[in-house]
């Protein structure tokens, strides 16, 4: 490693560059993105270390993260090097950094660590806004930093810049779905007079119970991202029974389970997996795992796992929670129910993994807790 | 270009593959992905052509695009090397095409183009699943191609698998977003009878009229994306408002107008620009130029364009369409009450953009018309 790059012969300089981008190209999230983009640019250059720091505009501080396993840094964005390089928006290289007035040794004094030669890169999205920079401090084995170096690096750094815009596109086209899905499960349960933390407690003990049951971490994710729409189909029922203060009559009730059916004809026709997924749980949360249930009685693992999840999720965050017209069960009765609807109501292997994991449920319910 | 990749210096294979990959990062669609990653594929081992592959499993037929304004081409999944390269899995790398009986002949015939020399490499994805493949032909000067561009290729075809899977999933990710938005619009419709098919020519609408306004492309299209939510604040007023036959008292209209701020107070939360779009649109789509709307009498330009436009979009579409309780209104009539409300209830300079291109709002209509 402690040769220059220009030394490196064809094959090594492919194989490297191909192994990060390979690495790179299959990332989905910032927080894994920089440190591997940190990578790339510390052993183009042969640096003892590289930083990618991310602009936070609205708070004017530098955001970065340099293992995956390790806590987000901040730092004002006036100060050092780096916020000169940005203000400016010029790369600097810089091989005698003590003697530069604008270094901010704190960081030194505070790490231990001693800069020596530093080189700063801009980041600029496509329409030329800075967007962060990239750093890189001490040349390997005591040399010093060519404008050669600096060349590599810019190359370094327009990929990076590229991959960043892209993974926060990203995060931010997901999140935005997260939150489309969350407005339509509240909405649905608003007419309902529910409250927006029953479809997200709902969400945590499904993904819990998907992940107890065995499901892959995809599908444990996907169950949580859908659990939110299972009430959809209500949308469809009348305010006077949807909102009726007490028991419904017969017939009422045969609209009222009709809520299962709209759902699924509301999102069935989709070829999405997340859409097809959510028009399972629509149309299957009401089932039972002896056949009892509606809207087509289907038994045991004829109902979809994400069916018999939601199912139980749905019953435990209703009986547990305090409503208008009535209080919140006791845990002790509903775990006593669990029991006898073991196999009836439920599905038993869930019924046993949820009871040997009471607390965990318990403490989610918790940390979602309505306020009243 | 006609020399080997070995005898390329550091610095051009280092340009060279920075460039392409540089390019490559910053593409958010399919199409413009495959001609890149296959003109990267080409350069890398100095190929007369390179084509990347994406395997449909479902019809077992694999589908590319040559160039971003080519119309895709498709063939069978079991036909000649490539088919075979898929089939087993497994890298090929044929110097002498013509006398291979696995070769389908039938493409170079039709073309007239001589196939001397391939590679086909498989492409997986993280799974270890053949999602397509990637195939060079012909060797540029007439050489053959060598193991070393085979590996070379390799890396480049893990390169092209990771970013396309990224490219697939965010294209299903978007998609999934676009189809939340409608449904979530059309279950709003549908609580009040309105056709699913409204909330899609609204959104047609309204992209044109902002372009035509000059709003830039990414605004267009965000304002296509939101506007089918402009009503969903709906879903909070009661069935009896909402769907009385006759005309509403001025008690029952009160309630029925809360529909706009209702519709601002479930999506005003967000951070996110798609959702404050949404809200804005939620909010100001009632509002009236001459500042005589609701909920706020906000008037002229200090109501959003994004409002502007969507009351002249919704409006156009309510006026234009039968409905249960209404005949549509004939043309001339729309139009002469459109001069009326201009500078009234419309945003004059939109109104002589929409008289000015009548007809292409009225092909929109056409294209999605209610079938009854």
């Amino acid at each position: 490693m402690n040769t220059n790059i220009e030394k490196r012969t064809t094959e090594e300089l492919l194989t490297f560059v191909f192994d990060s981008i390979n690495k790179i190209a299959g990332l989905r999230s910032r927080d894994r993105l920089l440190p591997e983009l940190a990578k790339m640019g510390r052993d183009i250059v042969y640096a003892d270390r590289c930083t990618i720091w991310i602009l936070n505009r609205r708070t004017n501080r530098l955001w970065t993260k340099v293992a995956q396993d390790v806590e987000p840094f901040e730092m004002s964005a006036d100060m050092g090097l780096v916020g000169c390089g940005i203000e400016e928006n010029e790369s600097l290289i810089i091989n005698d950094v003590q003697s530069d007035s604008r270094f901010n040794s704190h960081i030194d004094k505070e790490t231990g660590y001693t800069t020596k030669s530093m080189i700063v890169i801009p980041m600029e999205n496509k329409g030329g806004k800075v967007i962060g920079a990239l750093q890189v401090i001490n040349k390997q084995n005591g040399t010093l930093f060519t404008e050669t170096d600096l060349t590599h690096l810019k190359l370094a750094s327009s990929y990076a810049s590229e991959t960043l815009s892209t993974i926060l596109l990203m995060e931010e086209i997901e999140e935005t779905q997260r939150e489309l899905i969350n407005i339509m499960g509240v909405t649905g349960e608003n007419r309902s007079k529910e409250t927006g933390l029953h479809v997200k407690r709902v969400a945590e003990y499904s993904w819990l119970l998907g992940k107890l049951y065995g499901l892959s971490e995809e599908e444990c994710d996907v169950l949580k991202d859908v659990s939110p729409m299972h009430d959809i189909g209500k949308i469809g029922i009348p305010d006077a029974i949807l909102n009726k203060p007490g028991r419904l009559t017969e017939d009422e009730m045969t609209i009222m389970k009709t809520h299962a059916s709209l759902g699924y004809d509301i999102l069935r026709y989709s070829e999405l997996k997340l859409l097809k997924a959510a028009s399972v749980v629509a149309y299957e949360h009401h089932e039972k795992y002896d056949g009892s249930g509606y809207p087509n009685g289907t038994k045991a693992e004829d109902i979809h796992i994400y069916g018999r999840i939601t199912a139980l999720a749905d019953v435990f965050d209703a009986l547990g929670s305090e409503r208008v017209y009535k209080k919140a069960w006791e845990d002790e009765k509903i775990f006593k129910l669990f029991e006898e609807e073991r196999g009836k109501h439920f599905d038993p292997k869930l019924i046993d993994l949820f009871m040997k994991n009471k607390n965990k449920f318990l403490a989610i319910r918790d940390e979602f807790k309505d306020a009243f």
